[in-house]
């Protein structure tokens, strides 16, 4: 007997946000629009995501479990990266209706698991009929306003933190697709890599040691989503500084190490993208302590300078520094 | 001489992004995500929605400035029909890198043009690579608690009111499509028709009266963008009630009996879609002052009944009633 699989069109809009409702509160479902609260005196944070098929995922290295897993962590991180706490999320959703029903079951379960770990939901959605398969996420948080991390805040003098090493997904894409490689790795450090471009964490759990380490605040920062190199030139931007990179200080994960060259792994580390680790830049001593708070992975890189150029140095060798530009970095067209 | 369109490939993202942020407001932009303020009290409502290429616009029927009008107008209706006042919307844009960058700009001056209109604005997004055009909305907006109005809310005995005409969004498809059908009609009467389908006005204006009309609250209701017929069953479905619509009271615009028999202009005014009226059930007297409130294309049309179907009656004849269903209305896939 041969089986076919459900497909979109078969069910139709209804059938399939019947199946949808199960991955949302109960109370939320219904209206045209989702309806809650933000604590008294705190501010709105609202972000936006759009992942398209087969520019950010493809169902060659992502199943859709994980595409949706990715999809909240990015939006997630994004909230994390203004300082704020998650509300909840919306999914528009476009596919085309020869699409499996249960890639469209997935995707949520994927989208619903992340959430769940942060004790966050999907609150809204759209669904329609496309060509191409397009998940937009927008995310609400709420943060007390004098808590607002922005871009723009870095100021000279300022530690430069990173809250965990950088690389990894881009290592993880690499084993997905080349396994042979990983060969000589243990078992438990070819999940760790796979797992971080599979299903990354976005670093909310950092925000509490950081309010508790630097009550008075004004932190300029954000995500590493689109790379380290590219956060930091960012940053450097927006607050009109620049920045000194020590490069014996970015933290390299023993996993990576023993992957590649150390060439490698640093140009993965600067350059590889979808770590979501967050960039923060705040006074040497809070930023000594926070690191000392998150532990594994989290370090001081560099600190920020009046000059307006980003080096790399190397204080343990008398080569010249290095000046780092987003040639290298992701561009979307 | 011979001057190509600049394309989004030409300029990439950070191109766009930046002739982008003329439409947002100066101090909102650069940061991972938009910060902005809820009224202490007040409830957060937010609503999403996906147009795509070919399903919901066409070059042949709207320009880009019109796909960002109805895009901004769609959104700001889901608020309306949930009693929120705007306070932003996100645009996840996904576009071929083919497109001409004038596209883009005349859909930004689409949304932010309406969006003035009803004093809000553009406060983050995100913009990536696809084969297929997607503009991905999420709008924010807030709400005193005790005045959501819900599809849920009907009660027995709720009057049914409609804020104006229906059917003419259909009525100026039909134009654009045939202009020869409407040359009998006015200069100024076809222009109602067209811009009622080109650059529909979400009911914002509606809510004041409403609050002043019945300001003890409890209102059953949505919009009428998937058709009037829809937002009853709907409303009738979500609350577990029936309706009885009285045919004659159905409200019709003079330029769309102009245009059709009167057999027609019922079938576009039920099944017709897009044009962004409130339907809303509240008691009859508050009903008949907002109405008088309301004026021209306002009416109440029937009552909420405790059998579970819609009735379509026509008190002034001896034909039985006619029992209205979904089967006509619009199906996404």
């Amino acid at each position: 007997m041969n089986h076919s699989p459900q497909l979109v069109k078969d069910i139709k809009e209804q059938g399939l946000l019947q199946k949808l409702q199960a991955f949302c509160p109960k109370d939320i479902v219904g209206d045209d629009g989702a309806v809650f609260l933000v604590n008294p005196g705190y501010s709105l944070v609202v972000t936006t995501d759009v992942l398209v098929e087969e520019v950010h995922f493809s169902d060659r290295t992502t199943t859709a479990f994980d595409v949706g897993w990715r999809a909240a962590a990015a939006n997630l991180s994004d909230l994390a990266a203004m300082g704020a706490e998650p509300l909840g999320i919306t999914v528009g959703l476009s596919l085309p209706g020869d699409l499996a029903v249960s890639w469209v079951e997935e995707l949520y379960q994927g989208l619903a698991r992340c959430l769940q770990q942060y004790r966050t939901s999907i609150v809204g959605g759209d669904i329609c009929r496309s060509a191409t398969i397009t998940v937009a996420i927008a995310a609400f948080g709420q943060v007390l306003p004098h808590r607002v991390i922005r871009r723009q805040n870095a100021r000279p003098g300022d530690a430069i933190v990173t809250t965990g090493f950088h690389g990894l997904s881009r290592a993880g894409l690499e084993l997905l697709l080349h396994p042979e490689k990983g060969r000589h790795l243990e078992k438990v450090e070819q999940q760790i890599l796979v797992r971080a471009h599979q299903q990354p964490r976005p670093r909310l759990d950092v925000l509490p040691h950081l309010w508790e380490a630097y009550p008075e605040s004004r932190i300029g920062g954000m995500d590493s989503s689109d790379g380290l190199a590219d956060a930091v030139l960012q940053i450097c931007r927006c607050s009109g500084v620049g920045a000194k990179i020590e490069r014996n200080c970015l933290p390299v994960s023993p996993a990576l190490s023993k992957l590649v060259s150390a060439e490698r792994a640093l140009e993965w580390s600067l350059y590889g993208g979808e770590d979501f680790e967050l960039i923060l830049c705040l006074p040497p001593s809070p930023a000594q302590i926070l690191v000392e708070k998150i532990g594994s992975g989290a370090a001081i890189i560099g600190t920020i300078t009046t000059e307006q150029k980003i080096l790399l140095i190397d204080s343990s060798s008398s080569s010249p520094a290095q000046i780092l530009t987003l040639a290298e970095g992701f561009q979307h067209f």
